[in-house]
């Protein structure tokens, strides 16, 4: 018997992601979509601008949209969010005071005192601070796309090594922008080199995500300096990062390419079975041949090198999967088999 | 009365550049113009697969191309020189020994022991090396075009303040590869995450040209963290930039705003008004937006913040103008000027 | 002594390449700019988001920009406008009853029936139709950018021979569509089928602007069928054009680039020397390398066949150049010379 | 039992289509990939430069690549061929010669005399002709790419009414080119206005292939006008048609709907349900979001227009896939199928 869940924000980029990699899973069954007013009362596959390159499943074409702007009463126990912050900031936790359990992308209350940013090969544990959150229900929130893609090979240097000094430029893919959220002119054959709060965001949320959690969240100490620029790729962000490490060359290659999760031990539907994907040839990962690793939601990692103590490596991962509806949907199944949903 | 130079290598991506950029230039006059041999005895218009904005100069058109590569006997006492390494090797030096002032492009002579690479703002007294070189002529070389980018402003640090610990992160336009460097398929919509041998380049000529020149090169002490990537923009090298700096981040950005050097001083007429460029927005610089800021020939400077004792910024330089023969082109200027040539 | 104007709709695209085109202008002045209501009161160089690759005009940085939305009381008495279709349909009737004339990109007034679609190498004559508006002042529009590249050879042919069939199909610039006009996400790598009203425009003014004015507007008779596209292009409508025509080959070809018109007699100051740039090269013209001939006002003519009476050419033009901006001020040179303004 | 193939060509563009259509075939098992000599000897995974978003099927990467440059004595009697057509002329003929059963994509042998341009929705039954073709094997080959497109629509139209003076217009991907057929200098951003060869292709081709075959291949009778573009896109052409046709507009676009062919009534394996797509929206069909309708062997058409008995429709096809691989692949099923291999 699946749990019935509602998409909310699901005609945006990630409500799509969400729409698609919901299609017959094991867990959980799609039975509401909602977004704006202008889309209520309408069939999805009518209202819905679909920028993926695979079809919109059968299931979502004529659901009938309902509204996430009029105090919806929300059926489903269990709800993805992909809503505008200034909805989120607010319905979020009314949703979890009545007793829903929120799996939510946006930044709202990512910093909030017992909302975890859940990467389940990361931070498992951190789920036990639902049980704080003294609602109903609860929101747990996956890390913005940008930090996700950094935090998972991070985790696999620190759990065995002794890290810091992180310097991390991003390139980053239009789609991360979401549908409406970058004109064609600003970005054909150019660089934006910058992307409002992004920077602040990985600096905070890797801190939060790499560091502790009992009873209350302690950072992760580590000095991070991220500079976010904007690309004319599709999908795919791809990060270079430079740290301090204390290690040696191979050990490092084996701690990225031997790491796992939970999410692996559980088999999660939506886990990959490699969490890293680590390339030799220098001229990998490239967004456009690497992106859909495990299904995006593998990290690739390249052109690994040390200098003295300081590490230097690539990273892409897909923003629009594992940094965002993907990463929601393996926070579910990791609530889900653990009996919190 | 001009000086009459040759250009060697005229058909390629950076001879094309010296073809446009020396269109009337005030002190020298192009007489001969050289390409490989399949293209000898062919007139320069019928030959040369154009590729930039602005139409093939009328003098050049009609121009008789000859070889370089069959022992050439070079008329003209000047040459600039966009020959492919390889031919570089030998025929520079050989030019050099018959008395020829070369002005490089190439790789092939940057580390030899009495062969300065010149960026007049940077670095002018090392053109004192050429009185040791031995030979009756003499080879100049400029700085590989991410490496241009970058040392102009971090000369400007330098000149008033302790740096160390630099690391950069590229993004290199797809002209820097040349006309037949880079497939379609490779780039279009993607990012490649390394360019061969471009990231020693970076570290070692960045030392060399920061250092000093008394006899003999001293490299300036410096570790350096470069990182070079291929992006699928056309023209106009993007790099951010990591350092530590000993400085209040006002007085930073005055070093950097009232840069000027020798060009500015001569008012060398290749030379900017501003060699650097500062930008406030944000969003600035962009490869679309700024890359002929100075007739391509001045650096864009933006996002210029400083934590802590960690100062970053971004930079933008033209590739084939201040990166390649422009760069050369003021190299000459200063060579005339000086009367060394 | 030169003529003051006003630009209306400054801050947008069309309107970037007034204030830049009206640089130095020998006839005009530029005194005023117009923008939205929400840029009124503040300088042009701070509420511009300037997309243009030569930097703002420095005349313009300061200018205090006025509203276009609230009955402005225009002082000068000439004005370029690149007003928003609703503002225009009513704001420019009022300027030109008050006595003012108007230089119009916008489609409102098209097809009314005294206002010309002015071309002058195409159809200098239509400017008597000022006349008959019956206002102190005039509206002269110019033609919507892709009919624009499209009527310029045609007018050449026509000249000479009969023609007939005429089918098009165009790959448009995404600056066709504004600043905000297209989300990045839409035309990255991509084709979009369709361009709303656009086929109608063509199909529309072609035959008025080739056809003749004595008192009335009489239609060119030719069938057409036109086909737009949005291609990943930055600058530049490619059209590929069929039609039937009665002439050999060496006379089409004569006739296309001998063709001149009355801005070349006049010499006026915008008009290209050639409005026809002809390729033998199949493999122009292109984009990124045509697209600024003759400053962005010559349309450039390639891959010229003829099979049995069929004639097949490719054009390519200059956007916002010749297909707006650039068009209205060589209307209003025309104007100028002609003693009507 | 599956029968055995080789590839031919197999690190190619078209080649890696084959080894990735060609996984877990249930008809056929790939059990020798060919490449040039200097693959010869190497593992198909250490020299093949991948270029597709799907990983290389696990069956391929340690096959030792032989060499097709060799006369090379082929144990398989299937072969697929994407071999370049200066090696196609001759060694495609000795293949069949020896009795080989070969499927090409390449051109050399399109127009021989008892060879079809098989494609199996079209003209099925022009496989009868390798019964003339007086060998023990045969060759069977594939249009064009950009042909394939054109002449699936053309096929619904002409089976049930009269279509005269065809004109095409062609917006083509950049894969169409192979992986090192076209310089990024050159397409990005960009269009080509010709391809070599291309518009003689699909105006030969479709004639041939919409003709009869009775002991001799009969061109069908159309005047066709193609003009071919080269546009920034990675996968899909986008195809402009206008045509005549004698039909009411509900009738043709029923026709393009219920379109059926033999392989849909065989079922054959990598036969799409619906050989053509319809789309209403006029924003439709975009390369991105289309272009792997069916697998990649569907045909999108949208913008069906009809003004007098003047029809126009925009085609969208897969080229490497329906237009290349798929298309030879659906060929040897439909051999396969009526007992010829």
């Amino acid at each position: 018997m699946k749990k019935k869940v509602a998409i909310m924000g699901a005609t945006g980029m990630v409500g799509q992601r969400f729409v698609s990699l919901l299609e017959n899973h094991p867990f959980f069954e799609v039975t509401s979509l909602y977004g704006s007013s202008k889309s209520k009362g309408k069939k999805y596959g009518d209202v819905v601008q679909w920028v993926l390159e695979k079809d919109i499943p059968q299931y979502a074409k004529d659901m009938v949209v309902k509204s996430f702007e009029e105090s919806p009463e929300v059926e489903e126990s269990i709800v993805f969010s992909a809503l505008p912050s200034d909805v989120a900031d607010t319905l979020e936790v009314e949703l979890a005071k009545s007793g829903h359990f929120v799996f939510s992308n946006t930044s709202s209350h990512r910093y909030d005192r017992f909302i975890p940013i859940l990467i389940p090969e990361v931070n498992p544990d951190h789920i036990e601070a639902v049980k704080y959150q003294g609602t109903k229900g609860f929101i747990i929130t996956n890390a913005n796309c940008s930090t996700t893609g950094l935090v998972i090979p991070l985790k696999a240097l620190t759990e065995r090594f002794k890290i810091s000094n992180l310097f991390v430029v991003t390139m980053q893919a239009i789609s991360g922008a979401g549908i409406h959220g970058l004109y064609a002119l600003d970005i054909h054959g150019n660089i934006l080199p910058y992307i409002a709060n992004e920077e602040e965001k990985i600096e905070r949320e890797t801190k939060k995500i790499l560091g502790t959690f009992d009873g209350e969240f302690k950072d992760f100490e580590l000095e991070i300096f991220a500079r976010t620029n904007r690309v004319p790729v599709r999908e795919g962000h791809t990060e270079v990062v430079f740290l301090e490490v204390e290690a040696y060359l191979p050990e490092i290659i084996s701690a990225l390419k031997e790491f796992k999760g939970v999410p692996q031990e559980l088999k999660l539907p939506t886990a990959p079975e490699k969490p890293i994907v680590v390339f030799e040839d220098p001229l990998r990962p490239q967004p456009v041949l690497d992106v859909n690793k495990g299904n995006g939601m593998s990290v690739s990692v390249g052109r690994i090198k040390l200098k003295g103590s300081t590490l230097t490596f690539t990273v892409l991962s897909h923003n629009t999967i594992r940094g965002a509806a993907g990463g929601s949907v393996l926070n579910a199944e990791l609530a889900y088999v653990k009996g919190l949903i």
